[in-house]
C-alpha cells in the first residue's frame, strides 16, 4: 500500500467513526476518481451506516442524467470546472439524501488538460447543510498518484465539513 | 499492492484494450464493492472512452431510486440475491446506455450474513446484449479481502462477456 493510500485508508477510518457519533451520511459524485473515495470509505468496518451511494460520473452526459448537472454548466464551463464540481456535489447531496457530499472532476493524465488546467488539476465540490463550496488543486505526478492524491483530499474535506 | 489488486489492474488493463479495439461501453453498480470496479478500470488510460459510469448503492433505498431496482425484489429476496443483482446490472446497463454493465452485491463483514448466504457471499449480475446472468462466489478472509476478491471477479465476468 502506498503512503497516500494508507492515509486515505486513515482519513476513512477517522470520518467513519465521526460519522457515526454524530449521525452524519455521506455520498460522493466522482468523475476522475471513479469511485475510489466511496470504496475507501466502504473499505472500513460499519460504513454501511454512514456511506450511502455514490455516483461513477464518467462522461458529461452522466453528470447531467444520474446527478443534474446543468448542460449548460459542461458547455460553457466544461467538466473539469468548479462551477460542474459544485453542481455535482449539491446533486449527490439532494440524490442520495445526505447530510454532506463530495465531488471531483479533473485531468488524471496522461491525455487532457488545458493551459490554465493542466494534467493534475482536479475541482472538488463539498455541500454541506451550510452550502456548497469548492476547491482547486494541482497533483503531481502519474495518472494513478493523481487520482489517489485526489481522493485523499475528497476525504479530508468531508473531515473538515464534518469537523 | 496485493495480489489481487495487481490481478484486477490486469484484467482491467486487458478490459480497457479489448473495449476499446471493439467499441465497446461498461458500467457498474457496486453495493459492497462500493465503486472498487469503476476506479479500477478508471485507473488505466485509455478508459473514459470505455467506462461510462457507475452507481454506488449501498443502501437499499439507492438501489431502487437510482439504478430501479423493484422494492418488491429488495423486500422479497433482499439486497443479496441474484434477483437483485440481476436487476441492478440491467438497471445500470439501461441508465448508463452500455454494451455491458456488471453489478455486485453481498455480505463484506464483519458483520451481516446468513445461514444460506455467510459473510464472504457475493452476488454478480451481468448485463449484456444477450441478456442478464447472474453468479454467486463465497470468498475468503476478511472486509478488505472479500471486496478486493469481488472487484476482480467482476471484471473478469466482463472480460468474459466481451470475448
Amino acid at each position: 500500500m502506498s503512503d497516500l493510500e494508507a492515509r486515505a485508508e486513515e482519513r476513512a477510518r477517522e470520518l467513519v467513526e465521526r460519522c457515526t457519533a454524530r449521525g452524519v451520511t455521506v455520498a460522493t459524485a466522482e468523475s476522475c476518481t471513479a469511485g475510489m473515495v466511496a470504496s475507501t470509505i466502504a473499505d472500513i468496518p460499519g460504513a454501511s451506516s454512514v456511506l450511502r451511494g455514490g455516483a461513477v460520473t464518467y462522461v458529461d452526459e452522466v453528470k447531467h442524467e444520474l446527478i443534474g448537472v446543468a448542460t449548460e454548466t459542461l458547455e460553457r464551463f466544461t467538466a473539469v470546472s468548479d462551477v460542474c464540481a459544485a453542481e455535482m456535489a449539491q446533486g449527490a447531496r439532494e440524490r442520495f439524501k445526505v447530510t454532506c457530499a463530495v465531488s471531483t472532476t479533473g485531468y488524471a493524465g496522461p491525455d487532457g488538460g488545458t493551459a490554465d488546467d493542466p494534467v493534475g488539476t482536479v475541482y472538488f465540490g463539498l455541500a454541506t447543510p451550510d452550502g456548497v463550496r469548492t476547491d482547486r488543486r494541482c497533483f503531481e505526478g502519474g495518472r494513478q498518484d493523481v487520482r489517489r492524491a485526489a481522493c485523499c483530499h475528497a476525504l479530508e474535506l468531508l473531515l473538515d465539513a464534518i469537523g
